[in-house]
């Protein structure tokens, strides 16, 4: 492989010669082999890349940054946003805990780049714009980092998270009003219980949904604000007046999401409580998505040995050794989902706890355990949308058998002849494997006529 | 023992003659023997005394309950409230998962109770209330705990929680006024960076209290929906017309909190995503706590090989064996409480997550979970405040120490001579164990006169 | 309230009169309200009298301590291993992190207690006993609540835990032997699968127990590993030569345990990785447990519109509203258990990484949750066992009719005919409610008699 | 792109034509389409391959698959794995949780390559091998799946992880040797306490290490079990008899690890404690790992307001803005890596305990999880090793300069004068800055001699 020459104020690297990186990034790339490879998200370059652009403006506008660096900059944060140089960040998460050496990987490349779209050759000549001095300028590793890092999920959650799980929740309501005629056995402790109807149970997974969106949706102020401006510490030293609140402008402006300047950049650089506060909305969901998928599983259960109350898409074949076993597959894939987003949020609680004075060093992991669980959720909610929850069908022939034979109907007569006869009736009929009716006629306790009118499955669901 | 014959569905039990607890509770008692006694917590059984008696006042204005019934109803609740009852609450949180067995136990105590009330001895003649038919009139365990659930953690968060965080903050809040000229040393990686001043560092902790106090009151619209009125699945069967909204106005009012009926009553029996939400928000606080507590026992390291840049309060003699030691003991038991509550939050989560159809069964660990973090919060919160927080002084003379020997200011020269210069600057002192000053005259980078400028620690704190 | 006066090195403090503690403890009250009173378990408190009747013989023993003084710590050791003075240690979980303020209750009993023991009122004339230079003599809170932690852990997992999962397994192995020949369907992703026999079932359950047993015995040789003789740091500093050594003789003597000296004090004290791997062990074994117990409430569910292929013991009557019905309670409660055990076992990940230098802060915490988690694993196995596990019973009728109704046997067919024309019959069956036999027949590929003798769910069992 | 058909029981799919995969593999890459495309980890691709071949070696021996095919199944197993069909594995981890998906995969790429072998093309002629009838003979997804799982994680914890903590383990122990003589301050609650050897700290780190080492080793007996031969509900329905013994003796052959057939095939798939075991015990690393890494940064924090201990590596620029600031980063990417290991435990604990009947089906989550935990563990324990525990020096100066100036020396008098004589002495020179001999002789306590004969920091590390 050929190499060239980079420096840093530690002394020379040789670097590979055809990337756009530099000396400290190959440091890190040498120093951290840890995990798979290039581990960091492109998310959260994509973030530097909208901060680095707007820094760049805003750093002109105060006049410490002359117009053709401005552009140059810009011009490769564009690049960089269009997935053009995906290839040149090739760290890891496991790096530094403040993500330095990525916030250096992305100034190296900026600059390197310019230094290219300025008609020059990598390595050779005066760089035409200093990664620390210039593209660095009014930055520090400690403000840019968790700027990127709540673009990046910010992003993420609005434009993957809310949207797959609105779809489900869409899917979910509209079941509810498919269904909502479709009166079966209620189940409590897993045991029979008194009727409802299939919609009614789809309307609780739907509004588990709709207040799962609005937690999610309640924490997104506080992860809308940046540190950008803080720099080292938080104090803005090495930063012209007013240029933290400017930059979040231009954040704002160019990623077209509400950002603004954090209030106290003393908290945006030393905890990530924010990070943690979004990622427990999404936990939450995953406790609200395993509790929907198992059900749906278990209903869809049988063919005939199981509930078999829904029918559930056949997508693949189910079992290698099974032959016509189809499975909910969509049900699983989902549910393990939820048990990594669950371990996740342990994650985030882990590395938000431990911040040491004026910065927490668990940035990295943070921003890569949120993007993942924000990711997951949005596309497993998506994936079971689309070949699970859209085509659900009622089984009306197996919920009609197993509402008619119930004995909990029997709670109707409650209110009718109280609850001591009513039990005896439900026992005798439990223990002779026989029906309510049949019991309550030879108990003496009612007519047949009386029977009919009081317990009526469609009567019991509800005003 | 002396004991009576109580009985229910399934026949005869001895309970203890002086106690007001019916067979079902006796059962219980036999049947779970697990972990400590009682450890069901009183407030769920203060809960269900509200929605007891708001159950009575709604079922008698809807005329299903003789005034009468109400009124020995609400006597005996009002007592439990009072706290005369407390002993009568025996079971243990490892019960049924839907709490049944304490729901139970409300309303065989209530309808023993007004028997008493009534004149009449326990055990002798016809019970004054029936504990299924009047106590427990239009309701299920399946609705009643969830509420009692909801009622006891809503005043928890507001009369435990919400007002300790907020009395810890407002000192926080002061000290960050109080030391708002005191300019220390900051430290990034542990490490020594720019300055800024003690009321700064002290303004992130406050913050990070202010936006968890937000995210907890954020989780408050949902926890203060009651499930009440969904009875056995959701449908509300055996309950009058406009039960359920007028039941939680009445609770609404004798709590005077605004609780509401919920809107899904199906998602409010299945599933508890409104606890896991609320707890999501205390563990929150609990990840910024340990933050704090932490920083707070690390600047107060010492006395002498420490960091000792402020003096926490001498509570107690610090150790059995080293004399004149004194510990940062409430750090300590704040930091013990955030382990707690981290927990706590993985129990909510796998409690949550596991609901099977109509019933969520984990139920009282859930609340047990959620009222212990709520509690431990808001105590620990004021402790440490009373007995560390409020007496918290700045040691100037170390901070003032640390700070002049600093190889840190040096960053203020990186607008003046650039990056490459300064760092050399430092690595010289920092090779030389000389100082900065020192060393940008022997460079020949700046004159005495320039570095006594440039080089102002309280002009690097922010604009 | 009577008081009298105690003093320590920081000066005086008003003590109840009628109790034996003194100023520190009183200390520790006043400035720790956090939660509830007295939460520190009296498991510790025990441990402790273990650990100082161990060190006052040992003392003893290398001279450094008088034999009357020896026998009046070791007569009040053996009354507080007795019981007698559970009321005589009011202190929280939350205070110090290093137990220091319930080591000098401990010391604080004993000395007023001995002072009594010889004839003399507390409070009056010299103490017979000095709290610390007697009662604490080698002996620091950083090496003595670690040994009491570890005393009490140990005990509680082979009393408790150990004891109760055994049994357990015991009743599951035995279930599996008494249903060796009930051939029933199988259940993969919850859909129905080849056959098994109910004693199969029942035979993984008790294997999980199995290793989950082996998995917490291997944790025992490190749990028993005590830091006593490490005093304040771990060097042993003012303990007679030989006297860490002799004092974990004495503690196994006393306990009849296989305790032993810490090989590395230095970890004893700084680190709880002991405690951590042990309660490891119990998060396994609840996550075993609640995979047995989750299965037993879904084989068992119904009685008509579930899988009903187990009946489980009516143990109360299950619903306030529901006559008849009667629920897995017993696997509520067991569930709830396992969620508890598997959120205190990040409460010790938690606690446990967190230690600073010589000495982990978290040790009240960790002590806590493990007895917490060890007592409820061990008693929600009995309760299991007794209440339900034992009662057990297979449900032939429903098992058979599932097993002959079940499309799955088709897979015995796949080495006669081959994969696809074995999915093929399946399909069809499945597609037009027949049975196999039908579709085999009515496709040509079997004859009647190939059919019953190569479709015969007892041989599909395995070999 | 170019496509051909191939098709299932299901139907016909369009494969990319350069592809080595079939229908169910292609099916399976458009149902899940969540998270990062072909996330399956290789290590159970290849755990496949081992297994595929050994079952083929088993079914020839046992007279149910001719030889060429075995050895063609053989060929195309040994390319896999020696790397040169990563490509031709797409799938995700978030697909069936049987994982069935990426049985079918190596199936299908097995088949298809083995065409390629005998010389024909893909597509044409009949298939030279049948992926289930060949490839597939005497397995299941529910047993080569868990099966897969278990030799990919024994791997990759003999291989990464083990040797990777030893390292680490081997370099303490040194340290702890080369330090032996090294006298420092102790500290506990952060505050300073009696000295020790900086040996003897570091003899506590290895020490945890020793004991984590053996905890993991512990549970690998556990994890050598091989669910393989329990085919599709653990009765082991259509395998030869013996088949399970033997197809374990050739994996334990190929791979050159113990592994044996699973004494209980329903636990081996039913449920993955072996798994959650062997996760404990990398959790319990972890926790160890974060407290020795945390320790190492505040020792070696400053360079000039820290503790100053001792000195690490200064591997590359620590700051974007600090000039001369060197930061833990090896620390920092260590704990960052406990974080994500501590989340996945949870990640463990969700997936094990959620297992339904005859299979558990959170195979794919919980091999990943495991498989990331322990490469992450054992890179981070080399990369931490070699970039920074091999290089700590101590910084004797500092050491020197905090130990004389310590006022805890004092506790050496407790011996000689009594607690409240030594609190005393500590009391003044605290409250008077000056030192602990200063005040013994102004309190009249000692004298010069005495003092100098009675406080030897190098006598007070232990016998």
């Amino acid at each position: 492989m050929q190499y060239r020459i980079e420096k840093d104020t530690m002394g020379e690297v040789q670097v590979p010669a055809d990337k756009l990186w530099g000396a400290q990034t190959e440091r890190s790339r040498n120093n951290f082999k840890i995990g798979r490879p290039a581990s960091m998200p492109l998310e959260v370059v994509y973030g530097f890349a909208y901060l680095k652009k707007a820094a760049a403006y805003t750093n002109c506008d105060l006049g410490v940054l002359p117009q053709e660096k401005r552009d140059l900059i810009g011009q490769v944060c564009d690049e960089i946003l269009q997935g053009k140089h995906d290839d040149q960040f090739p760290l890891v998460i496991w790096q530094t805990g403040s993500g330095t050496q990525s916030n250096m990987n992305v100034n190296e490349v900026i600059a390197n780049r310019a230094h290219q779209l300025a008609g020059k050759t990598i390595g050779e000549g005066e760089k035409t714009l200093a990664p620390n001095d210039d593209v660095n300028k009014s930055q520090s590793s400690n403000d840019t980092f968790p700027t990127g890092m709540h673009i990046a999920s910010y992003k993420k959650v609005v434009e993957v998270t809310l949207p797959g799980v609105k779809q489900l929740w869409h899917t979910l309501k509209a079941k509810s009003e498919e269904f909502a005629k479709v009166v079966k056995i209620g189940r409590t402790h897993l045991m029979d219980a008194t009727p409802l109807t299939l919609g009614q149970e789809f309307s609780g997974y739907a509004s588990q949904l709709e207040h799962g969106i609005k937690a999610l949706e309640n924490t997104l102020d506080h992860l809308a604000e940046l540190a950008l401006g803080g720099t080292a510490v938080g104090t803005g030293i090495n930063t012209p007046e007013g240029y933290d609140v400017k930059v979040a402008e231009y954040i704002a402006k160019f990623t077209e999401l509400p950002f603004v300047t954090a209030e106290n950049k003393f908290e945006a650089l030393a905890a990530h409580d924010a990070m943690v506060e979004t990622h427990g909305a999404i936990k939450q969901l995953a406790v609200s998505l395993n509790k929907i998928a198992n059900d749906i599983r278990m209903l869809a259960s049988g063919p005939r040995s199981g509930i078999g109350e829904i029918i559930i898409p056949a997508n693949e074949p189910g079992s290698s050794i099974m032959p016509g076993k189809v499975n909910p597959t969509q049900c699983e894939a989902l549910t393990m989902v939820c048990a990594r987003v669950i371990g996740n949020d342990m994650t985030m609680a882990v590395g938000g706890m431990q911040g040491h004075y004026e910065l927490n060093v668990f940035k990295p992991v943070m921003a890569a355990a949120l993007l993942e669980s924000a990711q997951l959720i949005g596309d497993a909610c998506v994936s079971f949308d689309q070949h699970c929850a859209q085509g659900i069908e009622a089984n009306t022939a197996v919920i009609e058998k197993q509402l008619n034979n119930s004995l909990m109907l029997v709670t109707a007569l409650n209110t009718k002849i109280g609850y001591y006869k009513a039990a005896e009736i439900a026992n005798c009929a439990h223990a002779n494997g026989t029906t309510l009716k049949e019991e309550a006629m030879r108990l003496g306790y009612l007519t047949s006529e009386e029977f009919d009118a009081w317990v009526r499955p469609e009567d019991m669901i509800g005003h």
